[in-house]
């Protein structure tokens, strides 16, 4: 089963909004055994929508768009849609019953705008959008299915979860699987790896395959079957590549690491603070973004001026002056501090050049030390993580959730 | 001028990366006049390449591409393309002097994959590429022009701005400008703001377009014109706009709030500090993402655990066992405490339930109270921003800094 995906709005061609719908539908589409052949983002505007649909249709059975469901005049997927099904619209009591129920609950009154959105193609099917006024439209048609569903990204997440897939499912009982298994390394590069794995690539059976996706410092080994080989098969090759890259191997699945250092933490009744100099608080917002982090976070210090360093977490202002901001002194007392004061377990603490301006050449840009103080010690260990901001920053993140598990385990 | 981008990689079709390389590089050539018609996304797989590339270079003047040059198996564009226009690939002195003294200055080793990326279709016109070893290729067509990057990020931002931008301009003297002019509201709904603006915009001349952009509880109206329209009567328009909906009006620009917040403050000369429970460092990090935010960002405290606002913040225990973390009075005790603690002239702080979990009938999943401290005193709101954990802190986020920019101009 294949589909495609269309994302409509000249917001994404200007580059003003980043489109991250599409690669979270395809992620839901591969583990129901859809694979997603292409992409493509176009303007609001009808022959290029009807172009794109007209591609999509041809190729795959399935075909969702997004976008251009809103009340307002720019937004014109629906009646787009109307014509390309020769449909008029009609008001739909039910959606129209649905709106007003949501609006009883919200501040906001309800306006003769918002009421175009129970005009509903005549012919299409309507599933229930619990959280917006966007119609969430099925389009019959013979063997394919076609499914507009809205933009915004929460809205669209929760129509495809609890709407879109349980209506492909339905429809499609046959959905096979994609399996995909993801491991973790670190410390060696790209290259370096591809040719540690040369052999282990070459012998992979047919409907194999393996993917090399690196970022912030770490790279993912993905294994994927086509759905023909057995979940058995792939298993005992993802085994086999951890025995190959294990002296590089952090873990052996697709979580984000903070997770994994959530779950290492809670199995130790443990607790967590950072101190962040370079970081800025990314490292606190990475490991707050998941429910659930109140059980082992309990709170930082974003020291990001010296004097924050001295009077909230009692480093010295002779090594302040001495060492610099950036060295290993500072960043065990920052550590050493912030788990004091936040009577935690655990501290990771963050001192670097991020950049651009800043470095030297003792220190240049990109120079971080990173610090752990634990129940066993303190230590601390000094990273080059590149040249730009957002990179040096988002490597460091990644460097110290590492380190960090290592230091539970 | 008409442009495609075609971002190549299996890890994109199964939602593994966000594309992020399409919306920089559509803003890029936007600015530089020239109109994205369509991003498609495809596989690493030779016919589905050819087919994207036919399509593209049939209704654009300029396609790029961007990924698949990594040295891997997996990456298959230089191969695809030397097939494509019947090249073949023969090594480039050139470009391997430039690697072995990339190489020259890291850590590793300079390995036999990493040399196969000099090898280089015979015929193709190479861009230096600064940071990588990618090649970036220009093929040589008749009219149009077609140009290979690497698909990491910063690879390509540097490529993009270094070499392919000077290259287009250079091959196409004729480059008009597409201009857009953003402001920013807030305050209003988006179907009501619609209404409001529906005398303004059928009142539009030709060839100028009004656009809504939603997120975050902020909206942004753009107002682009097509090339036609001269730039002083885009500016009148945007004037008009401005005057309509002066009530809700934050910002007159695009630049992010952030930077408004730290031009307000360098302007006063004046320092920040957060104070952060449910946003957890976020606010902290937006702040510090740009450079040169030593300049007034202080430092933080993230408050998770109930501890650290009493121990670190000084909140006594006695109101935050009375009226809960999520109350006007502890929010404004944790804008003072962190004001005091870290000697900033600003602070603000954030308290509130942003779920899935913790919402009571009294409290529910969504409430956050944000509190400022000012030279003027101290204050503190309650807002209701939506149910998901992350829609929740990402609109704090931008509700702390809107107020900020209230309170200080």
């Amino acid at each position: 089963m294949r589909a495609e995906i269309i994302t409509i709005g000249d917001e994404l061609l200007i580059g003003q909004v980043v489109d991250t719908n599409s690669a979270w539908m395809a992620q839901r589409l591969n583990e129901c055994g859809i694979e997603v052949l292409q992409v493509t983002s176009v303007h609001d505007e009808r022959n290029h929508i009807v172009q794109a649909l007209n591609d999509a249709l041809s190729r795959a059975d399935i075909v969702l768009t997004t976008g251009g469901l809103g009340p307002t005049k720019d937004d014109i997927t629906k009646h787009v849609l109307c014509e390309y099904f020769r449909m008029k619209l009609v008001e739909s009591s039910q959606v129209k019953a649905h709106i007003e129920r949501l609006y009883a609950s919200r501040p906001q009154v309800l306006n003769k705008l918002t009421a175009t959105q129970w005009m509903i193609p005549n012919g299409a099917t309507i599933l229930p959008n619990r959280v917006g006024s966007a119609p969430i439209m099925v389009f019959p048609m013979r063997t394919k299915t076609l499914i507009c569903l809205p933009g915004v990204p929460y809205e669209m997440e929760i129509a495809m979860t609890e709407q879109v897939l349980p209506f492909l499912r339905q429809r499609h009982p046959s959905l096979g699987t994609i399996e995909h298994r993801t491991i973790m390394v670190s410390g060696i590069p790209e290259s370096s790896l591809a040719i540690m794995l040369a052999e282990y690539e070459a012998s992979l059976p047919q409907g194999l395959r393996l993917a090399y996706l690196p970022k912030d410092g770490v790279i993912r080994l993905r294994l994927s079957s086509d759905g023909q080989v057995p979940v058995q098969t792939l298993e005992e090759w993802i085994d086999q590549l951890q025995f190959v890259v294990h002296n590089y191997l952090i873990v052996t699945d697709d979580r984000p690491l903070e997770v994994h250092v959530a779950d290492a933490l809670n199995a130790h009744r443990a607790t967590l603070a950072t101190a962040e100099s370079c970081t800025g608080g990314k490292l606190a917002a990475l490991l707050t973004k998941h429910s659930g982090s109140s059980s082992y976070f309990r709170g930082s210090v974003i020291a990001y001026s010296n004097d924050v360093k001295r009077d909230v977490l009692g480093i010295p202002e002779y090594d302040l002056q001495r060492y610099g901001a950036v060295s290993e002194q500072v960043v065990r007392w920052m550590a050493e501090g912030v788990r004091r004061i936040t009577h935690s377990d655990y501290a990771i603490a963050t001192s670097g050049i991020a950049g651009p301006t800043g470095g030297s050449a003792e220190k240049p840009v990109g120079t971080v030390w990173i610090g752990w103080a634990t129940p066993n010690g303190t230590d601390a260990t000094c990273f080059q993580l590149g040249k730009l901001r957002e990179q040096v920053t988002d490597r460091a993140c990644q460097k110290a959730l590492i380190g960090l598990l290592e230091r539970i385990r």
